[in-house]
């Protein structure tokens, strides 16, 4: 199994940009969905807080599910925030959110179970293949923001064992909205209800919103049982602060969901042993239960993002109304904007005739030094030219040469 | 296989205390493999060296392997500490040694494939478990401290694909000599030369190093490729600053071994998800550059470590010489202490007939306000009267009170 697992084609990508940028290439680099702290710092509290428990000595073996006042914290946080009510004992702690989801198919999952899941999304191929698991995927398109709908699912559902469900969805950067996820609830309740009579095993959500504090104002932020109650019982909320605030690198994350679901996680991650660094749990333990903070830095944050994001879609949007092959979604939130780079079966100054999605992400790398990445790496098998860029390690200041650039490269085709 | 899981019964025993103690019990807690940060503070060079990288804004996400300036400092430090020559290419980090025990299974382990391990050890028949692998533990006793030997391990060897060896070890405190290890490598290899010629996957050894740095002065620490070059090929080292450095909750740990394992556990990790905090790793990366600062630390340490070893071995062994029911191997390393008490058939005053190590622990915790692990929490399936005493959360001056309750524990005994 191991020897047939493949790394992260976003990785790769990015290994690839480096090395240009080693060897010394000035390039805009859209494709990490990461962080620069230089644009984008943790909040200042969170660094206080770690300094301040690294100086009470709390150092040892935090308690391998967390440690109370963070699960608290969390617990507060859903109710205040969410109008979701989850005792701390069905709050888990883990280094970071891509733990938690591990846990999550390892829990539900056996070999040969099926897993269904939107695509382009992020990386649930990878876990599905990790697991052995009869991976679904539901292609969505634009025309539904690359969201999935209760028409998508509803023939799938019957017989699986997990639907994964990610809003503002990476790398999309769109989210769901009431009305959708509501439709998708009400199908998975029902397939519920159906299989308790025959003794099956139940039908779980793993809901990823673990971008859920960024968005552009106005858009609302919705969860399986805020928009159907009956959901309670079948959710696995997978969240953290790596998005949130800006803290990919400090690892920690948590998951609210059914209290045996929860349970047989944290057994798990019990041996596997990816537990949040105790003073980073501490830190963000104060820096959640802190409204006021919270508010100011997401504020701040958001100011940042959306400037990136709404530089990029005016940028794209211009060369669109021009005649070049570009089709640009408005961002709604997350660090990530949707953009269709099309110019299929045209050819390069070099003489390369364009037929894939990875002929013109290496085009706009050599020749506009823009770095994206094609939806493949979603798991999306059409070259139908969509991309996704990422924004949270880029200066504003960057970004308008690049829209250029990628307008000069996309003039001098023929 | 989730629900078949079961949790670690250490960590079963400290919540049994930790509730004695929440109402208000004085208890000498001798059970938990961790430190106290006020009896064991990390240095405080690990503390600076993360706060300087949190002000530095060192707070993305690490490459998923590790931050080179850390795996490069692994390399050098094993290769002036343990004359082993490893390019940094073939050392991988993660949050902590546990992880990387679980990638090392996960990366060679297929389900039904034979592991070997010593018993009593930490938790390999748990990963066996969890990877639906044949465990096939080998008992090891007093006479060879608990550690196993060539005898004891080449009848096993043949078809198995996995041997886990700890030195010093967990639970025992002993550490393996140059002899003894030279005996089952010389195993290995030829086992794996025969094995090269049909074809067969080759056998490999986890080698579980984690309390190195923590010796008995006099004690010497030997590797599989120090004392049998040959073995380079098949060790797959387990180590990081948790035990050495009492950073338990800081959460690095480091693998060394053969490149090919080595890529298979990095796959397997990056979608785990379980990365060591990047401000850690810096500060890591600095404090193993700086040989000045971990010999002092380790002086101070050992110190302190062997003062606490040393009061209970010489309380207990009066014990022992008094006629009491009480026998003790010498301390050698780590932070653990080997007892055995062996009242069997003995009468408590409240009526009952000590029969199991279970029911002498529950006598101690009670009559002595002592807790202790029995060896069934290491693999053990005999009810011998073997224990293993901590010392890393207790203060010297609980010791010699706690040794003298046992000794009036046992005389009680009718």
């Amino acid at each position: 199994m191991a020897a047939g697992l493949v790394g992260s084609e976003i990785l790769a990508i990015a290994a690839d940009i480096r090395e240009r940028v080693a060897a010394g290439a000035e390039i805009c680099n859209l494709t990490v969905g990461d962080f620069s702290p230089a644009q984008f710092p943790v909040p200042q509290a969170l660094r206080d807080g770690i300094a301040k428990a690294l100086a009470e000595g709390r150092t040892n073996y935090p308690p391998s599910s967390g440690i109370p006042e963070l699960r608290e914290a969390v617990s507060r946080l859903f109710a205040r925030r969410l109008g979701l009510h989850y005792p701390a004992s069905s709050v888990l702690i883990a280094a970071g959110a891509r733990p938690l989801i591990y846990a999550t198919y390892r829990a539900v999952v056996d070999p040969g179970d099926r897993v269904v899941f939107p695509v382009p999304s992020w990386n649930n191929n990878h876990y599905a293949h990790l697991l052995g698991a009869d991976g679904v995927p539901v292609s969505c398109g634009p025309q539904t923001r690359f969201l999935p709908t209760r028409e998508d699912l509803v023939r799938v559902l019957p017989g699986a064992r997990l639907v994964c469900i990610n809003s503002p969805l990476n790398p999309t950067g769109t989210a769901i909205e009431a009305d959708a996820l509501r439709g998708i609830c009400e199908e998975i309740v029902a397939e519920n209800q159906a299989r308790r009579s025959t003794g099956q095993r139940p039908l779980y959500m793993l809901y990823d919103q673990v971008y859920w504090m960024l968005r552009v104002p106005g858009v609302e932020h919705v969860t399986p049982p805020g928009v159907c109650p009956e959901m309670a019982d079948y959710t696995i909320f997978i969240d953290g602060i790596s998005k949130a605030f800006a803290a990919t690198g400090l690892r920690v994350g948590w998951t609210a969901g059914p209290a045996d679901v929860v349970e047989r996680m944290a057994a798990i991650l019990t041996h596997v042993g990816a537990w949040a660094p105790r003073p980073e749990q501490h830190a963000t333990a104060d820096l959640l239960g802190d409204d006021a903070t919270i508010d100011a830095f997401l504020e701040t944050q958001m100011q940042g993002l959306a400037a990136r994001l709404d530089r990029l879609h005016e940028g794209l949007s211009a060369l669109a109304k021009e005649g070049l092959p570009v089709e640009v979604i408005p961002p709604m939130g997350a660090i990530y904007l949707t953009v269709r780079i099309h110019p299929f079966g045209r050819v390069t100054p070099e003489g390369e005739r364009l037929a894939t999605n990875d002929a013109i992400r290496r085009y706009l790398l050599n020749a506009a030094r823009v770095g994206v990445v094609p939806f493949q790496a979603f798991g999306v098998a059409s070259d139908d030219g969509w991309f996704r860029l990422s924004v949270g390690a880029v200066g504003l200041e960057e970004l308008g040469g690049a829209v250029a650039r990628i307008g000069e490269a996309l003039r001098a085709l023929s």
